[in-house]
């Protein structure tokens, strides 16, 4: 089955919005074993609509309209919708009931306007919208289905996994060949490196697929299988992993999207072990992200942005002395604010970042990018050098993410070799 | 002059990577009076990527075309430019040099994949990449324009804002309709109440046009306003900008896509002065913030996280009795924090937060959402209150801004009064 995924609305083309949309509903059929041959964004406008409609109509056999389902004058789809279709509208009852319900829930009056959200072109099925007044349509004809959804996220989103995902698996359940894709996290090894150290790949996948998706963050392993049916799929796939492993699976950290932030969240939780930070250059980014994991108080204690040379000593007790010595980005005062902020929070572990950001703060022997990360528990006190590169933004995001790659590394007791 | 925006690489398609490029493009195209007519996402192809060429050319009089330039098996979009205008790749002395530069800056050799790149097709005018190996061609013929640039969106905006922009802007100087947009970033006002103190819309815009767009850090109010030429276009945009500030020009911190933290930055540093920031709930979220701007030690002495109330108590100094009595989350509380910051870190202000980000922490009185702001300088030591929403990421990026607004205000004298 090909789809073709079209997104309706000015705001995406004048660059007001970014469309998220298309990553979500892509990603959901590449899963079902769909292949998305094109996504195409055009604006409000009906003649251009019309031609899309019917150029995907030909190319493909699943075509994925979001936005333009609106109340006002300048949401067109739905008549467009008709007019492809040669149909017309009738009054649905239950989409009418559904949108007086909403409106009931935020204490409104239903006006006109809204109540025309319940005319659903004859031809179509209705796809229930549960989060707002715009209901969806599932059209099948001649063996090609036509789905239209609002592009409001929050609810397209909620109307693919409650319907259309479940309708479109019914579907294809009689399918030849079936897809499996999972994702492994890395991070702490260069993309390069990773490719080398898995040897020879076409031996490894035997068959599979693998994807190297590198960012700040670290790599992504895309892993996809095939096979005649789901558990074949679920067999192949937990082979390659194993195998992917066995090699490399000190720098796994996580599957498909987790963030390192919630592996160490549980991993802190189920120990019952406390963390401290102490933060120079990243500001309270390493701070924040393991703070935006929900219920972070039962592992996060305190957190010091030892900005100044002031607030290292004063806060952290750096040593004075060896803060001049050695300048404030360097090993032994990474040791020693990591050493001080465990110290005054009493936690099991302190970890903490000193480094130049840039673009400016460099020096003849500490160039931007240089960064020292350091770590403390009862039974150790470390601290370890990284390079990163020029922008400062993506420099905060590595910075963090290599001090939480040592942090889950200790606590795994993985040396951090790279 | 219509426009077409193609981006070309399957990880969008299966939805691994979310399409920033287009939005990009979009607006600045937007500003430049070209109207984006499509958008469209195609795989690695050759035969869907010609297809996809063919028919923009027929409707666009400029088409831009990012992605699948790299230097692996996989990027055909050079190969499918050679073969659409019938032409020959071509070896490029300056692009040669440009990737040998930036092999040299990396500390390694240039590979022959790497050479590769120097290809150009002979129709093309280089357009030269200063952050990457794959450059970019801007292609002229029959009086369409044909720009193609890498996808990775760290080398395409600099191509763009370098080179393309400044092609077209003179291409486009003997327009007849000229645009300007400009976007008045506000805060600290709901939408609905922003557009009740603007009154009559109509008679303030007379003629022009003006889009409230919202989102968790404020409202972007869009102005845009149309002229027989650039120096109408910038009178009339000045005299609207003018009547919008003279009603709401309190709420308004910044223009375009201004960050509130660079304008603070730049406030403080003008003042001479220095903040410390106490924060429990955002945890690190503010001082992230402001260290996201180059050159924050000249204005950020030191963040503490306060997450714990041992760290409240012993970092900032905030009374154990009257933690006990209002409980963390409370006015007075918040007020302690900014003065506790304020105190040790010896700064002229001291800021802080303390709220429950949910989804858990409630308790019957003080439900999610709810969030303390405190702010202290030399002449006044104060706290507001603020309700926030149910989602825990959402309400960090609120509470953040509206900490920074208050700053903000705070250094400007203007009054918080919502």
């Amino acid at each position: 089955m090909k789809a073709q995924i079209i997104t309706i609305g000015d705001e995406i083309l004048i660059g007001q919005t970014v469309n998220t949309n298309v990553s979500f509903i892509g990603e959901k059929l590449t899963n079902l074993q769909v292949e998305v041959i094109k996504s195409t964004v055009i604006g409000d406008n009906d003649e251009l609509i019309m031609k899309e409609f019917e150029d995907a109509y030909n190319h493909a056999d699943l075509i994925i309209v979001t936005g333009g389902l609106g109340p006002t004058h300048d949401d067109v789809t739905k008549s467009c919708v008709v007019r492809f279709f040669d149909t017309e509208l009738v009054k649905n009852k239950e989409v009418l009931h559904d949108i007086k319900e909403i409106f009931k829930r935020r204490g409104r009056e239903v006006t006109k306007t809204n109540e025309e959200q319940a005319l659903v072109p004859k031809i179509a099925e209705v796809i229930r919208n549960s989060r707002g007044t715009a209901p969806g349509m599932w059209i099948k004809k001649n063996e090609k289905i036509f789905v239209v959804m609002p592009g409001v996220p929050y609810e397209m989103t909620e109307m693919m996994n409650s319907t259309v995902i479940p309708k479109l698996e019914l579907l294809l359940k009689d399918r030849k060949e079936f897809t499996v894709i999972k994702n492994l996290m890395t991070t702490g090894i260069a993309e390069s490196h990773l490719y080398e150290k898995l040897g020879d790949i076409d031996e490894l996948l035997n068959g599979s697929k693998l994807a190297f998706l590198p960012n700040q963050f670290g790599v992504k392993l895309r892993l996809t299988v095939k096979g005649a049916n789901q558990d074949e799929c679920n067999n192949k796939l937990s082979e390659l992993e194993q195998r992917i492993r066995t090699i490399v699976g000190r720098y796994i950290y996580g599957k498909d999207d987790e963030k390192l932030e919630e592996v160490i969240a549980r991993l802190l939780i189920d120990r019952s072990l406390k963390v401290a930070i102490a933060e120079s250059c990243t500001g309270g980014l390493i701070s924040s992200r393991l703070t935006n994991v929900s219920g972070s108080s039962a592992f996060f204690e305190r957190g010091v942005i030892a900005y100044s040379n002031a607030s290292k000593v004063e806060i952290l007790k750096v040593d004075e002395d060896l803060l001049q010595k050695y300048g404030a980005v360097s090993l032994e005062v990474a040791r020693l604010m990591a050493e001080g902020v465990r110290a005054i929070s009493g936690t099991e572990i302190g970890l903490s970042v000193t480094g130049i950001m840039g673009p400016t703060g460099a020096t003849p022997n500490k160039p931007v990018g240089l960064v020292y990360i350091g770590i403390c528990d009862e039974n150790l006190c470390t601290a370890k050098e990284f390079r990163f590169g020029d922008d400062r933004l993506l420099n905060k995001d590595r910075t963090s993410q290599a001090a939480l790659e040592m942090l889950r590394r200790n606590l795994l007791g993985i040396p951090y070799d790279e």
